[in-house]
């Protein structure tokens, strides 16, 4: 046995599927830099996952890989601290994926409500096998790391079930090997689109990207969605679910700016233009010094590569051990053979 | 690309289930013997099939996979010329599943017969994912060393369509990468239970082992279930459908020997012992050769664990080779870093 590590570890991280915007930073990205410091960090890039509901058009899958190290670089995950890894560079996670198959019913996880959403979100008729074991292969890319903990959200606590009823049916059948990861229950904000529509989302045309250089952000900004009723500058507006508003408590760390504004707001005594403005200027601040790290890591020839290399070296490590530990519960260790196989 | 093999492969192989006996030589043994000077043979060992159906009392396994080698070397299949393996000790295997699992719908694989078939005969009342997944990880299986054949029996030939299927749609979406394979549909005897019921088989207690030494095999055969019609041995008899006369048929190499037997059986001028007793010393004759090599064999320190690394190691570096064209076509093989990570 390991002994434990000193920091309780975490499991969490994104598919490969794009740029990140605004809406990332406020739900996630912010957390992770601060969690970091605090816990073992595991992020991982999941491209496999990333197949469960998309095969083709997988051209810019590499692309986004890199673009999404780089935003987590540039926001402030840090490598030296966290093990930022590529799923598939750590392919022990397909073995666990395979055990742990055995071990929950095709029933239990036609249950499982996201799978139905998905299906309805994405009009998939039928769910490839691969989608209906996403929260199989969900319990291996935590139970790799053998992590603690996994942060969600208030609404994502399900999500967590079953890897725990995996976990309790393996440690039933062979005996205490596996720990039965907890939800790490934040707040994960979301944050409304540029549009006013309940999220921002790349699909929706609603985002502000981390990438996205100054004028651009001014552009989206000025063009944002307001309060509708109000159609003068002097009309009393409203500053609740106007996400113009919403933006500058996000990201304007001048509170002091932002309720003089929310006040002349609500009394008609400023314009769209000064609140936008203002926003866009705030945001402009907050994006700039990511901007920066952000082109400072991109000149740096292979960083990236090297990110992943190592952060895959090290979680194919602790992949290899758990698969160990778990084989050998069930006594497929054959300790003749597999790691004199596995090692050449 | 690879240029391709000078002989066609094949893929075959058991599951690790326990010993091995005369309805094993008859049905699968003797026709791999023959196979093997033709095709490139891939012998898996099948254990993480067997986790489909068994989860606990795995105990035996390690026994059970070295039985099984020992066998396969006694009867004749020659290590140097066919690739014997343990499916776990080539872990691509995992990863092929996963990714073909994407190409398969959930209610395709509820369609495939076997499996109803095996959820009556083991009285399981939900299918664990791993058991749906049956002929994903058995696509995975033919196609991690790119087999061309597959040998079946007759009835067996639906066997490989979800690995068609699969194969055909990995192709048609990123263009043509992998084999469709063949069935190679030959002749699968059964042979008869020492108790005269349709197939022999360990759970029935009707076999005789290719271990069983002679006096067992005495035993087994004088016990054995003739024609239930004949009272004394001056009773004419039946000969078609009679255990005793299909194994003088199947084992017997003296078919002058058989045939006399057969003439005076039917005419009442035989006894049912002297019918058995030449049945025992053509079935001992015939194990005695086996049971010797069987004997050598064991003798030999690491042996069996030598045959399976090397074979499992040649197993690997085909299914590196397959992972990495599967991933290359998917336009998920990161040059930058696969190769270096994986090849730590």
């Amino acid at each position: 046995m390991q002994s434990a590590p000193t920091r309780p570890r975490i499991l969490t991280g994104d598919r490969p599927t794009g740029k990140l915007h605004l809406g990332h930073y406020v739900g996630t990205l912010a957390n992770r830099v601060r969690l970091q410091q605090e816990y073992d960090t595991f992020l991982i890039v999941a491209d496999y996952h990333m197949l469960t509901t998309k095969i083709e058009g997988l051209a810019e899958v590499q692309e986004n890989v890199r673009e999404l190290v780089l935003t987590y670089l540039a926001v402030g995950i840090d490598p030296s601290i966290t093990t930022i890894y590529l799923q598939s560079l750590a392919p022990e996670v397909a073995e666990l994926n395979l055990i742990f198959g055995m071990l929950v019913t095709v029933p239990r996880l036609q249950r499982v409500p996201t799978l139905k959403e998905q299906m309805r979100d994405l009009r998939i008729e039928a769910a490839s096998y691969g989608l209906l074991g996403y929260p199989v292969l969900q319990a291996a890319d935590i139970l790799l790391p053998r992590a603690n903990l996994v942060p969600v959200g208030r609404d994502q606590a399900s999500h967590l079930e079953v890897t725990r009823e995996i976990v309790r049916r393996f440690n039933d059948t062979f005996g205490p090997t596996l720990p039965e990861p907890d939800t790490l229950i934040g707040e994960v904000p979301t944050l409304v689109g540029t549009d006013g529509q309940a999220k921002m989302s790349k699909s929706l045309d609603n985002a502000i990207y981390l990438s996205d250089d100054a004028r651009t952000v001014e552009k989206k900004v000025m063009g944002m969605y307001t309060d509708p009723t109000r159609l003068r500058a002097t009309d009393p507006g409203h500053v609740e679910g106007n996400p113009v508003f919403d933006y500058h408590d996000a990201f304007n760390p001048d509170k002091a700016e932002v309720e003089d504004l929310k006040t002349r707001y609500r009394e008609g005594r400023v314009g769209d233009v000064e609140v936008k403005k203002k926003l866009a200027r705030a945001l402009n601040e907050f994006l700039e010094p990511i901007r920066e790290r952000r082109a400072a890591y991109e000149q740096q020839p292979e960083l990236v590569e090297r990110v992943l290399l190592e952060g895959s070296q090290r979680a194919r490590e602790e992949g290899r051990r758990t698969v160990e530990m778990v084989r050998g519960a069930m006594g497929l260790n054959y300790n003749f053979a597999r790691s004199a196989a596995l090692s050449r």
